[in-house]
């Protein structure tokens, strides 16, 4: 099932002996009972957050995808799912997957694109004839985005250790419920979770296949990629306080309006950015009291930075806070800044990406700006990451797409990767 | 009971013959009664907005004071309620009162303490024993801040017929509910709203007391002061449009970030509003999706505007606008400006307003930047206000502050501007 010479770098269509291969592997079938859930009609986004009905309804929908295989489907302490073709306890698997849930009105392939490709990948190496000689998992990692709790790939960094289980559990979303009470709700138990090496020790290697988030695989013509590394990159709470006041009756000489420090920040993260190579973005705001005629009080927005070199995305923060305390000096307001997250550069695995380019015989590489449950494992093991072409370049927003037949040269080349790790 | 040369202008303390007349009126009670409605214990604020829980039962406590003074409680077709001393029908009636409902987190007086000092003011007048020659009447008119449908003085426009019931049934709440089902929920009947002529004609003259909402009356050590003027004011929507995006992998060029324009447009509006001498706050704002990791696709913010001179005003939207559309070009978002309110300046009855002044004997006169009924039934009616000292001079906000000394002088002052309009 690997003809040599096939290339899914280039060009549109997947090769035409994949085309017959696909008998028996209803890649769309489990697009289309996916496709409804979370769905946002508004909007035509979708908003499943972790441990929401509509992200429990996708946990649901992934045990279900696990024992129509005969999969073993299991939940590890720290709310990420797992299926198993083989024995777990056997020993160095190889993990492939994604995540389910998603940012407000994102699109919908981030994330389940890799969850459905692997349960695809092993549908096709199984109408081939495939045996694996190790495990094979299919992971669904909890709260990559991030969308609820604030930090991406939670689930993936408690696995890992990157976070304590006391951090996590405190943290909040909009409406003040903690992530252990959230967790609770759902009817999963907050005290289990934090780093697991007996479940890591189990797995020698994870691939994850994503929709590409940028515009990269248009400018190559190139249906699928191979990952080279994740920039750096982080998140910052930001707060400007003030004094809420009448917006008719108070002179503009007696206002503390944390408003004008917030737009000046948000000016100033665009210019410090540019001229550090980097890219900046404030897409979260909450302010109070949000009163028409009321001064705010308090502002609070969310930065996200990313570059390519670490000393760029430093030098973007220095230059902001320096540029946001000056104005804040001035408008009587006062700031702080709180690192949320912050990712240094992660490099896949030198063998394993070789490994992976050669199977799935594509020589297009690509370094993203956006984070991965990838990025996180790369610190306990060796990872690797395949990207999908999104043909409208837009991501995090509802005309995120890739069209099907990129989708199934995708599983493809999952499936080639995965053969030849698990050989 | 009117103390020849009494003077409420100057000093901290009420005149000492008027500490005596408080026997038998117990404004304390009432605010006690009051005080734990719609306050919320995180911030201290009150959340009153119309037709919700908290406001529904700020009208109960209305019913039971009128109640309990065996005046006559109506709600009238517009939702605003109205308590009667006298028979209504007898015409030439003299209107006192305020509003209940509060801006987000607003402070505990803005409101209540002109409807708090009417009832107390009639129970001055009824312990001294005055017997009016016309009806009065109590009003506590609805949705007077545009905290919850965006239109101040809502229910007193309605009345005025200075809205169409059509605009009014259509106003949203954030939620996206209805004026129009906000009122059927509540037990009201949306399709009675309107321009109400019959109640009008029954009521010579309104005089409202108000908390002062700036630091003029510290600054000029009046505990009250009598109204001239509301500053010309307005209230416009603003919607920036942009392409929401993934805040990692699309490249600055690539962008259509309407959070730049909206930045850029709070910082020109404190600069165009210093040139033209007047107020300008963005105190409002949601974003869509709202993610930290997504470009906005939208930014919706709601501009307040004032100044003493119309032309004044519309400088300073002029300039604002043109600095928007200018920067939305360089963004490659769009932008409208939606007009939501707009009031020339209303100055108030200068007959009445002599009465009252002289009927409480303060020089102390004020022209303010804030809304009010008073302004809106001043198309219809003459119409006079007093204001109450207020120390922190912080308004909309919860350290909204009067002492009580202040509170009871106004009450006196209210009564003796009853006495005079109604003998």
């Amino acid at each position: 099932m690997t003809p040599s010479g096939k290339c899914y770098g280039h060009g549109h269509a997947h090769p035409a002996s994949y085309a017959a291969s696909l008998e028996g592997v209803d890649f769309e079938k489990m697009w289309r009972e996916l496709a409804p859930v979370g769905r946002y009609d508004a909007t035509g986004g979708y908003r499943r957050y972790a441990y929401t009905p509509a992200e429990l309804e996708c946990r649901a929908w992934f045990r279900e995808q696990a024992v129509q295989r005969g999969l073993d489907v299991e939940t590890d302490r720290n709310g990420n799912m797992w299926a198993w073709w083989g024995d777990p306890s056997a020993g160095g698997a190889i993990a492939t997957g994604s995540h389910l849930d998603s940012v407000p009105d994102g699109g919908a392939y981030d994330g389940p694109l890799g969850v459905v490709s692997a349960f695809a990948a092993i549908d096709l190496l199984r109408a081939n004839g495939f045996t694996p000689s190790r495990p094979i998992a299919v992971a669904a990692f909890a709260e990559e985005e991030g969308a609820r709790f604030g930090i991406a790939c939670l689930g993936s960094r408690l696995l890992a250790g990157a976070i304590t289980p006391e951090a996590a559990r405190a943290l909040k979303d909009d409406d003040g419920v903690t992530f252990a009470d959230a967790m609770s709700a759902a009817g999963f138990d907050p005290d289990g979770i934090g780093e697991d090496n007996e479940r890591l020790s189990r797995i020698s290697a994870y691939v994850e296949l994503h929709i590409e988030q940028g515009r990269a695989q248009i400018d190559m013509d190139a249906p699928v990629a191979v990952g080279t590394s994740i920039w750096p990159h982080g998140r910052w709470r930001m707060e400007f306080t003030g004094r809420a006041d009448h917006a008719g009756t108070t002179r503009l000489d007696d206002r503390a309006d944390p408003m004008l420090t917030y737009a000046n920040t948000v000016l100033a993260a665009r210019k410090k950015a540019r001229l550090a190579g980097a890219v900046a973005t404030v897409g979260r705001i909450a302010c109070e009291p949000n009163g028409t005629n009321a001064i705010p009080s308090r502002v609070r927005a969310w930065l996200d930075a990313r570059a390519t070199e670490l000393s760029a995305l430093d030098e973007t923060l220095d230059g902001l806070k320096e540029a946001t305390l000056a104005r804040a000096e001035r408008d009587g307001t006062e700031v702080s800044f709180t690192q949320e997250s912050y990712s240094p550069e992660v490099i896949f695995d030198a063998d394993l990406r070789q490994r992976v380019s050669r199977a799935v015989g594509s020589p297009m590489e690509l370094s993203t700006g956006a984070g991965h449950d990838a990025g996180v494992l790369s610190a306990r093991m060796p990872t690797a990451m395949l990207f999908v072409r999104n043909p409208t370049g837009i991501s995090h927003a509802p005309n995120e797409f890739a069209h099907m037949d990129d989708c199934i040269t995708g599983a493809h080349a999952l499936a080639d990767a995965l053969k030849e790790l698990a050989t």
